[in-house]
This record gives C-alpha cells, structure tokens and sequence, in this order.
C-alpha cells in the first residue's frame, strides 16, 4: 500500500494525479497546514523537511515532486506514465525539474519570501516580481517545451499532472493564460480527465 | 559522442565528473558567461533557459542538472552510479532533488537575487540570510540524508558529485564545515577520486 501525505493547494496535487492514472491502490493522509502539522514530530519523521507531498511506500518514505513522479511511473509500469528510454525519461525529468527549481521557486517568492530574507519590504518587493517571473516562465514552456496536446507530445505522461499544477498557481499569480494557447489547451484537456475530476473533489 | 557544455563554479561541474566516473566517451565546450555567450542565439538554440549545464547527445539536448546526473546514471549502467530498484533511484533523486529545488536556490540568493527582484536594496537583504540558509541546508544533509562515506551509503553514485558542488558552495557561503563531520568527510574523499582530480584541472 502506498500513502501520499498532501495538502491543498500544494504540488502534492500532482501526485495524487498520476497515483490515479496509474490506477494505483493508495491512500491520503491531509497535512493541516493552518495547525503547522508539517511541523509536527510525527510528520517530520517522515519528511524532515516539512514540505508535502511525501509518498510512504513499502520500502519507506520519499519526497521531492519530481522523484515522486518518476517513482510512480517505475512502479506502474503498465499505465506508460513515462519514456521508457534514457533520453525520453530524461527529457521529462528535465521538464518536471524546471517546474520544480525554477517556476516552483518563482511562484514561491509571492507567499513564501520568508524563506530567503526576514525583511517585509524586501518580500514585498520580490512579490511584485512573481507575475512577470510566472509569465516568463509560461513563456518559455508555450514555445519550448509543450509539445502538444500532452507535455511529451501524443502520450500522456507523468509531466502533465504537474503541469497542470503549475498552470493552476500562474493563473493565480497574475499570468494571462489567453496569450499561451497551448498551456490553455492543456487545461482544459487536463480539466477533462476522470482522474482529474475525482481528485479534484478532495483539493477543491 | 556526448558533449557536456560548461561553465566554471556552476552546477555543470556535477555531470562533468560523473562523465569521467563512467568512463564516458564526451567532449566539453567551455560557455564564457564573461562574454555572455550562455544568451547567444547559437547557445539558446541549445538551451532556451540560457542555463548550463546542457548535454548534447545522440538524440537531442538535455538541460536541468539532476535530470543530465540520471541520464549519464542510466546511459552507463556497467558504471552503478544509481540504485537499480525504483525506491532506491527515487531516494538518490529525492537527494538531487533537494540540491536543486532547494539548496542551488538558496545559494543563488546571494549573486543571482535580480532574478526575484529588481530592488537592489531588497537584493542585499536576501544575501544577508544566505549563511544562514545554507547552515540549515548543511544540518539537513548531515542529519537526514547523507548515509556516509557516499551519500546512499557503501555505494558511490550520481548523488556524490553533486554534494561535492554544494558543498563547495556552503564553503564560500560561509557555512562553518568543522560543523558538519560528514559532509568535511565527504568532501575530502571526493576530493582524493582520480575523476575529481582530472576534472578540476578544467574548473580550477
């Protein structure tokens, strides 16, 4: 059995995702975040670091959004959730590895600047660079890296669960989604997906 | 032919000495960020985000450091530089995970804070905690992650270079290594492997 521990409105999303896609047994475990469970004894043996979202399989504990995902796509081998050869496996781990350390972080300077100064005007003014830091990101995906209809082209993969995360935050985040049809476009086809739908239920 | 495009005290140092552990066939192609070549046309056909490293290989370029690290991993498997078991390659990922989407952006708040805003007084604010984000990244590894003598334990693997980048960085970014016995141990035995030996002559 596997446990995915989450929370809303995290990149935990992502995960529980593809857990579905992959037809996966599992279960969720919901961090109170507004009660800084993530802080708690018990949730730090898990995850040390206090971030969701953690996956605890039989052999223990991961965590990290990207490896998360290539881990469910291993184990599931039969829902071809990822390329099963180096350089297509790579090329989708690049692409969940920009979400992760380069968009991620960006979208985390609006309500996380804490993390990198205790200063609130110098948080506000890395806030007021979060949208067009989001727009260039959405930028570079739309004309770079979004093959189209699915991240890695006609197949479905463990790139668009996080992607569709990402998406979720830019829209957010002040992002004019009508000038990136094609991020558009995958929205909406993510929006479309069963698995989507019932997951969605308990992110809300 | 694999060609590994670099740049001196960037992350590209991590795939350049994995390369030289699997005994790869690779050339190098120094990026002069001087000259601002990594936003050449020439270089951003490469790689768009204008980042090194990028790695050129039979079919196409990679980009984003843990992703080219389990490339190289899975390209020269006769080399073991990544568990074989998916929970095994998840934690090895999880801990490059952690260095990318982490501990490289904590330490690229002290020379790289125009990325998150422009205010420059708001940029000296974000240096002033980089230390001290650093020592905590440092007590993560030491205390959680790194198995010892090598990060995933008795074996080295595609985890060890990258540490060894980080914690160069930690040095320069004032963590105090007579604190952390792992990590001093860890650098010390990289830095006695033939492959760190012949690849640092290149980065100095």
């Amino acid at each position: 059995m596997i446990t995915l521990y989450y929370a809303k409105g995290t990149a935990a999303l992502a995960p529980h995702i593809l857990l579905e896609e992959a037809g996966a047994d599992y279960a969720t475990r919901l961090v109170d975040f507004a009660a800084a469970e993530q802080r708690s004894p018990d949730y730090l043996a898990i995850n040390p670091k206090g971030r969701v979202p953690a996956l605890i399989t039989p052999k223990g504990a991961l965590t990290e959004t990207p490896a998360i995902l290539a881990y469910i796509a291993q184990v599931f081998p039969g829902a071809d959730l990822a390329p099963a050869d180096p350089f297509g496996f790579a090329e989708a781990q690049a692409f969940n590895l920009y979400l992760a350390a380069t968009v991620h972080v960006n979208h985390a300077h609006k309500q996380r600047g804490m993390r990198w100064t205790d200063d609130e005007a110098a948080q506000a003014k890395m806030r007021e660079k979060v949208p067009a830091n989001m727009t260039d990101c959405a930028r570079m995906i739309e004309e770079h890296y979004l093959k189209g209809p699915w991240v890695m082209g006609e197949t479905y993969s463990m790139c668009d669960p996080y992607l569709f995360v990402i998406t979720r935050w830019m829209k957010v985040d002040g992002v004019n989604l009508d000038d990136f049809p094609a991020i558009s476009a995958h929205f909406a086809a993510m929006q479309a997906r069963p698995a989507v739908l019932k997951v969605m239920e308990l992110h809300g």
